[in-house]
C-alpha cells in the first residue's frame, strides 16, 4: 500500500466514501452466474436490473468497429432513454462477428426483457472476451433464463455480478459514495472491469455507474461525457482501443431529491461524487492492467492548454520505456522527457520541471543530481507519481497507467490459446 | 530464415545488391573504437570522413527536446551543405544535457574538424545512448585524438564503425548496392543503430548513407526525405520517438557521373538504389528491435488515401496486443482489426480483408475458418507479414515492427543500471 495514500481523495470532499456496490442506491438488484462461455467455472453472465425506469445514458468507444452488443444499447437509449436492466456477458466481445453477431445482441436484449417482463428497449447489452468469434447462444438463452431468480439488492449479487464482468482482471473494481441533495442522502456507486486494450476513447472496456439520485437526462448526459474525458479517458494500459468500450450510468430517482441539473443548488456535490466514483473505477482498471505490478499516476501542470497537459501526459502514460522503467525502478527520467518532447504538443525546451515522487529529477530543463537510493526505494512502491511542470499556462491533466512486465507479454502471447 | 525470401527485394531492380559498407563508395573511410563512454570494451565512438568535400543532407527527430548533436549538425550543414565527417559516440546521447551538452557538442565538431585539418562546419556530430548524463569529454577527445589513424577504406575500417554506433543492438546494420548513372558505376551504401526508442519521425535513431554518386544538394535533400517517409518513417520498435534521431547522407561524387537530379535520365534507378538501402536498414532496425525474435511486415491496401494507409500500418505495426501475439504465434486478428478501427482514419467495416502470411482470417469483414495449425506453423517463423486490404480506394503503404517479449521488458527495466 506504500505511496497509495497520497493518491487523490480531496481532503474536503463534499461526499462521503461508503462501504457498497451498485446495488447500495435505491431501486437496484443485480446477479451473476456462469453460463458457459468462459473456459473455467468463473462467471461469465450477469445484470443490472432496476425496480423502475432508471434515466440512462452511455459513452461508446470511437473505435470504428463498434461491438454488437453497442449498438443495440444505442438503439435501447434512442428509444426512450431510460433502462429497466442492463445484461453483460465476459469470455466474448461479440465484436466483428457480423450479422449474425448482430442478431445474437438483439436476442440477447429481447430475451432478458421477456425474463423481466420489460420492453426490449428497456434493456442495455454489453459484452467483453475474445473478437470475432460467434457466441453461443445456447449457454446464454439458458444463463439469462436462470439469471432472474437469483437477482438480489443484497451484497452477494453485487459481488457476482462484479465477477461476472472480468476477463484478464484479477480483481473486481466497485466504488460506491453518498452525497447530500436537497437534505437527502443519495448514492452512486459503480462497477467496472479492464485489463487488457486498454486506452479508452469515450469509454472504458466496460464501466456500470449506478445512482438514486433523480436527474434530468440531459444533465446526467453531460455529466457522464465530460467525467469520462477526465477520468476513464485518461488511463491506458497498452494503447490497444477496444471495439466493445462501453460506460453506463443508470439512475433510478428513488432517492427523492428534485431532479439535479447544472443549475440545482446540490450539482457541484453530486458530480464531485459523481467524478469521484468514475475516478476510482478508472484507476482500479489502471492498477490492475494486465500483468502489472503497480499503478503510474501522470500530473501535467503549467501547459499552454488542458487539452495540450491531457495530450502529454498520455504519451507519458503510454510510453512503452516509462513503463518497462517503472517495473525496474528505474527513475530514467530521460524517458519521460522523451515522451513530452514527442506528444506534439507545444513545450518550451527550457523550462520544464520533473518530480518522480518526492524526487526532484529535473529543474528549468536542467537534470538535478538526486539520491539513486531513495529514488530507488521509492519506486519499488506500489504506487508511482509522475509529476511534469511545463511554466508555460494553466493546463492541467492527470492520466492513469501501469508498468510493462513480463506478465504482460506472457498474459498476451497466448490470449485466445 | 523462414518466411523471410518473400520479403521486398523488387524481382526487376535497377541496381544490384552487392557485398559492401560506407566506405565501398568512393572517397569515403571509416573507424571506430572504444573510449570509455560504454562501461564494457565495446567500441563507442566512430567516424566516416570524405576524401573531398560530399554533398549533404540530413532529417532529425521531431521530438522537442532535440539533442545536442543535432543542433550541431543542423549549424554544420546550414554553412555549406558539404561535409568532410561524421563524428559519432553511442553509451551516452547528450541529450537534455543543457548550456554544458550543446558547449560539448561543438567541442566534438572543432576537435574532430582539427584532427582532420578541416573546417568545423564541415564536420557532423551524431550521439545515442542515455538521455540526461554529461558527456565525459575526456575519453571522446582521447578518442578523437586515436581515431585518425585508423579510419580506412579497408571494410575493416567500416566494421568498427558500424560496432560503434550500436547500444542495445545485437547486430550491425549496413547494406550496399551498385547502379549505373551514364555508364558509370555508382555505389550507395549505410549503416544504422536502432534498437530501442524507435517511432521515427523524420529519420531513425542514427543512420548514415554514403554514396560515390554526383548529385545535386537540393535533389538530394528531397530523395532523402521522400525515402524516409515510406522507410525509416515507417518502422516501430515501441512507439517512443527518440530525441536524437538522425539520418544523414553524404555524395563524395567520385564516381564522376553528371550530377543527379529529377530530370537526370538515371534518376528512378539511383533514386531506387537509395531507398533499396534505406528500406534494408530500416528493416534491419525493425528486425533487431529491443528483444525482438521476429519481424512484422504490415502492408495496407485499399485506403482512402496513401496518408491513410500510412496511419493503419502504423497503428497495427504499434500495437503491444498485435507484437505480443505474434511473440506468442497467435493468430488474433481481433487485435490486427481493433487497431484498424481505432487509427482514426476513414473504415468501411463491411468490406476489410485479412491475411496473416498466406492464410485468410477475414474476408469482407467476416471471419473466414483457418486451420489453426498451419497459422501456428507459419507464425512460428521469422518473419510474419499482415496484409489488410480495406477496398475504399488506392493508398497503400508498408511499416514494419517487432513482437514484443520477455526480453523488451527485461532489457527496458534497468537500462540506466
Amino acid at each position: 500500500m506504500k505511496n497509495r495514500e497520497t493518491l487523490l481523495t480531496a481532503t474536503e470532499a463534499p461526499y462521503e466514501v461508503i462501504t457498497g456496490s451498485v446495488t447500495t442506491p435505491l431501486g437496484f438488484r443485480a446477479g451473476g452466474l456462469h453460463c458457459g462461455l468462459k473456459k473455467t467455472d468463473r462467471n461469465d453472465l450477469g445484470a443490472i436490473v432496476c425496480d423502475v425506469p432508471a434515466t440512462a445514458a452511455a459513452v461508446y468507444t470511437t473505435n470504428a468497429f463498434q461491438a454488437a452488443p453497442l449498438v443495440v444499447t444505442r438503439a435501447s437509449l434512442a428509444e426512450a432513454g431510460t433502462l429497466r436492466a442492463v445484461i453483460v456477458n465476459s469470455g466474448n466481445a461479440n465484436a466483428c462477428t457480423g450479422k449474425q453477431g448482430e442478431a445474437d445482441a438483439y436476442r440477447m436484449r429481447s430475451g432478458f426483457a421477456e425474463q423481466l417482463g420489460a420492453v426490449p428497449h428497456e434493456v442495455a447489452v454489453a459484452s467483453t472476451g475474445v473478437i470475432g468469434e460467434p457466441l453461443k447462444m445456447e449457454c446464454v438463452e439458458r444463463g439469462m433464463a436462470a439469471l432472474p431468480a437469483q437477482l438480489t439488492a443484497e451484497a452477494d449479487g453485487a459481488e457476482k455480478f462484479a465477477q461476472a464482468i472480468l476477463t484478464t482482471d484479477l480483481v473486481k473494481k466497485e466504488a460506491c459514495v453518498a452525497v447530500t441533495v436537497n437534505g437527502k442522502t443519495v448514492t452512486v456507486a459503480g462497477a467496472a472491469k479492464g485489463s487488457g486494450m486498454i486506452h479508452p476513447n469515450m469509454a472504458t472496456m466496460l464501466g456500470f455507474v449506478t445512482t438514486d439520485a433523480a436527474i434530468e437526462r440531459s444533465a446526467l448526459e453531460r455529466l457522464l461525457r465530460q467525467t469520462t474525458d477526465v477520468t476513464f479517458n485518461m488511463i491506458t494500459v497498452d494503447g490497444d482501443t477496444s471495439t466493445n468500450d462501453m460506460l453506463l450510468a443508470m439512475a433510478s430517482g428513488l432517492a427523492g431529491n428534485e431532479p439535479l441539473h447544472e443549475g440545482h443548488p446540490d450539482w457541484a456535490a453530486f458530480a464531485a461524487a459523481f467524478r469521484y466514483i468514475c475516478g476510482q473505477l478508472a484507476q482500479a482498471i489502471a492498477r490492475d492492467g494486465e500483468g502489472a505490478t503497480k499503478l503510474i499516476e501522470v500530473n501535467v501542470t503549467g501547459a499552454a492548454t488542458e487539452d495540450a497537459a491531457r495530450a502529454i501526459a498520455k504519451s507519458i502514460i503510454g510510453s512503452s520505456l516509462v513503463k518497462s522503467a517503472a517495473f525496474g525502478a528505474d527513475a530514467n527520467w530521460g524517458r519521460i522527457i522523451a515522451a513530452v518532447g514527442y506528444s506534439g504538443q507545444p513545450v518550451n525546451v527550457d523550462t520544464v520541471d520533473i518530480h518522480i515522487g518526492p524526487i526532484e529529477v529535473l529543474k528549468q530543463s536542467t537534470p538535478v543530481p538526486f539520491d539513486e537510493e531513495a529514488a530507488l526505494d521509492y519506486l519499488k512502491g506500489d504506487t508511482v507519481h509522475i509529476k511534469v511542470d511545463l511554466h508555460m499556462g494553466s493546463g492541467e491533466a492527470t492520466a492513469w497507467g501501469c508498468d510493462l512486465t513480463y506478465d504482460y507479454v506472457r498474459i498476451n502471447a497466448a490470449y485466445r490459446t
